[in-house]
């Protein structure tokens, strides 16, 4: 094994550091967010920290960085107190991380990504993305040890590609051909092993 | 699309809305974390809620959900101050899901894994992960909307398995086998699509 602590990592090259820290956690998903400006400009940033933070009610939580990701999209979801999170298509993985670039336009229409309007729903979504989330700012956390901030939304509308969408209320993924990231950089499809059973002692979980 | 809004989310079958809010973050990382009680039982929990909250000084997050996961990691870790990080492989994933179960004995023993000890580290490392973390305790915060506990750590000492360190420091994670998790109980193996370089406007990125 390739092993190193603190101190070592802290000697490493930048890069080489940045590249595999950011590569630890593992799979992570991949979202654009969009928002719209008080000025009516719109923004679309591709963000890989949405977590999950409670079904009932629907809370997701969302990590800004402040030195390493761009703040129109936080600067707007709190002037605004809305946005929309659009899950990213395998095909369209490219498109996606073009958004990353520092455009003086709106991304949208930089990379090509179409703008959707929903009823009562001032951001904009991702056309033809599988998975589209309208939330609502919550409150924000600043975590003190590395200026780290934590957005709380509340999620108030889901529209989901029906294809995916289960009898039980779980996604298919592998349907909905969502795109997953790890690192800074790659992109990855998904293909499911399977569903397990839920987990009792004595009895090995079973694909269901 | 199938479509709810939150007063429609709030209405549905409560097994249906756990798992669509469980499913729509995407693709979630997954990692076995190690702890030993102050009176040596050891514990082996799965977590889905693992992100990466910096590189330099490299620090993780890591989200508990009270009333949805077994507290005796939490415990452990606030107690002993240190807990370890461990990926899953894609053939061992029934044997990840199992240690979920209400287990009266370790979960190292009841499932299977085996415990791996390092010098330095208290608790106990998954024998045969690919990507191996000590963590030391930096503080927890409770979110006050829903009571979720956000564990801040700091990365002690990181393990890889060289086949899968890159010279840049990402990691192959199709290499090192690592699987990932959807809704509350689907796994799935990765199919990389490809490095993107650096986004920059004007020219579309290409692969690395």
């Amino acid at each position: 094994m390739w092993q190193a602590d603190a101190a070592q990592l802290a000697q490493l090259d930048a890069a080489f550091r940045r590249n595999l820290i950011n590569s630890l956690p593992g799979y992570k998903p991949l979202h654009l967010l969009g928002t719209k400006s008080a000025s009516g400009i719109t923004n679309l940033a591709l963000f890989s920290q949405v977590i999950h933070l409670g079904a009932d009610p629907p809370l997701v939580g969302i990590l800004f960085r402040p030195h390493t990701v761009k703040r129109d999209s936080l600067e707007n979801i709190l002037e605004a107190g809305v946005f929309t999170l659009n899950h990213v298509r395998t095909d369209a993985y490219v498109q996606a991380h073009w958004t990353s670039a520092s455009w003086e336009q709106s991304e949208f229409a930089a990379t090509g990504f179409k703008e959707e309007y929903k009823a009562g729903v001032l951001a904009p979504f991702v056309q033809d993305s599988p998975v589209q989330l309208a939330c609502s700012l919550v409150e924000t956390q600043t975590l003190a040890i590395n200026l780290t901030i934590l957005l709380i939304a509340k999620i108030e509308q889901v529209f989901v590609d029906e294809k995916g969408l289960r009898e039980d209320g779980s996604l298919d993924l592998n349907t909905l051909e969502i795109a997953a990231v790890t690192g800074l950089d790659e992109y990855h499809s998904g293909q499911s092993l399977g569903r397990l059973s839920y987990a009792k002692p004595g009895k090995i979980p079973t694909k269901i």
